[in-house]
């Protein structure tokens, strides 16, 4: 079982939110954590052009964040402090179902991250959050993101399995149908306050998803655990 | 902290020595299990040579397998029993100190793996022994084979650490003086029955080594866990 982790496994709206918020920059933390995430798919976009070399999401995080600092006129961090910011991405909050969900998949299946995060960054939160892990699968190990199908075919490849044996956990759907193009079974899992709780998301279930759950603790059962 | 895996966390000897034997294939398990990890390093030499492109250890584990039973002339097993044996590697036992020496040492520090073994290969056999890693980092990931600088210096990059913030442990001197070249903190652990009791291995300390203990168990107090 392959986990999508930002926003499927980790609050990072709320955790963002929060750390900006305690932070007394004077700007909204929200519309800050906002921004943030928006620039994430540009930026992929432009390694996966060929753009740019092959560049690790910590180093997207980074250049976004300079761009957001100037766009929101914060001029008072030092070197250090922008730094410790960029890494607010490896102390995201987990979902508060997900621990107790995961470890319960844990004792029935091999479960693993398949995220656009680093490894430094994925097992620096699993640290963060307690996320029983049994492997830390990254983009940065196929060197390409998703929704690229090296990325899903890579899990399989990884466990010498056949795609149809994975099956891979997300919040978003367009994450989903890629990976099920690649002949992985999906799982939706509902995240409707991952923008933050004053704009729900729609959670609509795809018909072709094989499973639809409202958590992580609730695909537990779904699946015998 | 970083550990090595065949020898220092795990017992590739006494592990395929016994699934060998429970096969009754007619060979002496222990000669066959010395005989597939004899074949280890210039099978990867011959990568780190160029003479063959990127290939994971597993593939390596099986070439060498072929030639094995050709050697120990065994034309019994079906292909299906092929591929079984071969994952022996994903099925190693840990020393009996292992699991709970790095139980301890993950509560205080990030415990990874840095092994030339595949990915898969590693979180399965982390699955079967219950080696609790924070994060299983592997040659696959940088694709060099220790002793190359990438592999260690990886370790720091991926953690966004400095080499000397990083600590290898190791039942080998050979990596642990590579490790040092790169600047880590070196550990050894003793093994002395990694090639079988009957065989005892040389355990004396070397003086380039920050720490030196019997087991991982032993580690963890040295380190104030």
């Amino acid at each position: 079982m392959a986990f999508d982790v930002f926003g499927t496994v980790v609050d990072w709206h709320g955790s963002i939110t929060r750390e900006v918020d305690a932070m007394k920059l004077g700007v909204d933390g929200d519309e800050f954590a906002l921004a943030w995430r928006a620039g994430y798919r540009p930026a992929m976009q432009r390694v996966m052009s060929g753009e740019l070399g092959w560049t690790v999401l910590d180093d997207l995080h980074r250049t976004m964040l300079d761009e957001l600092l100037e766009r929101f006129r914060i001029a008072t961090l030092s070197e250090a402090q922008k730094r410790h910011l960029n890494k607010v991405w490896h102390r995201l909050d987990a979902w508060p179902d997900a621990v107790a969900g995961l470890g319960r998949l844990k004792a029935r299946y091999t479960i693993c991250t398949m995220s656009n995060g680093n490894i430094g960054l994925l097992a620096d939160m699993a640290k963060h959050a307690g996320l029983p892990w049994d492997c830390i699968l990254s983009a940065e190990v196929f060197r390409k993101y998703k929704p690229d199908p090296d990325t899903y075919l890579g899990v399989a490849r990884t466990f010498d399995v056949e795609p149809r044996e994975v099956m891979l956990a997300a919040a978003h759907h367009d994450d989903l149908e890629a990976a099920r193009g690649c002949g992985l079974v999906t799982a939706y899992i509902e995240r409707a306050d991952e923008f933050g709780a004053r704009r729900p998301k729609d959670v609509s279930p795809h018909p072709d998803n094989a499973l639809h759950a409202q958590s992580i603790a609730d695909l537990a059962p779904l699946l015998g655990c």
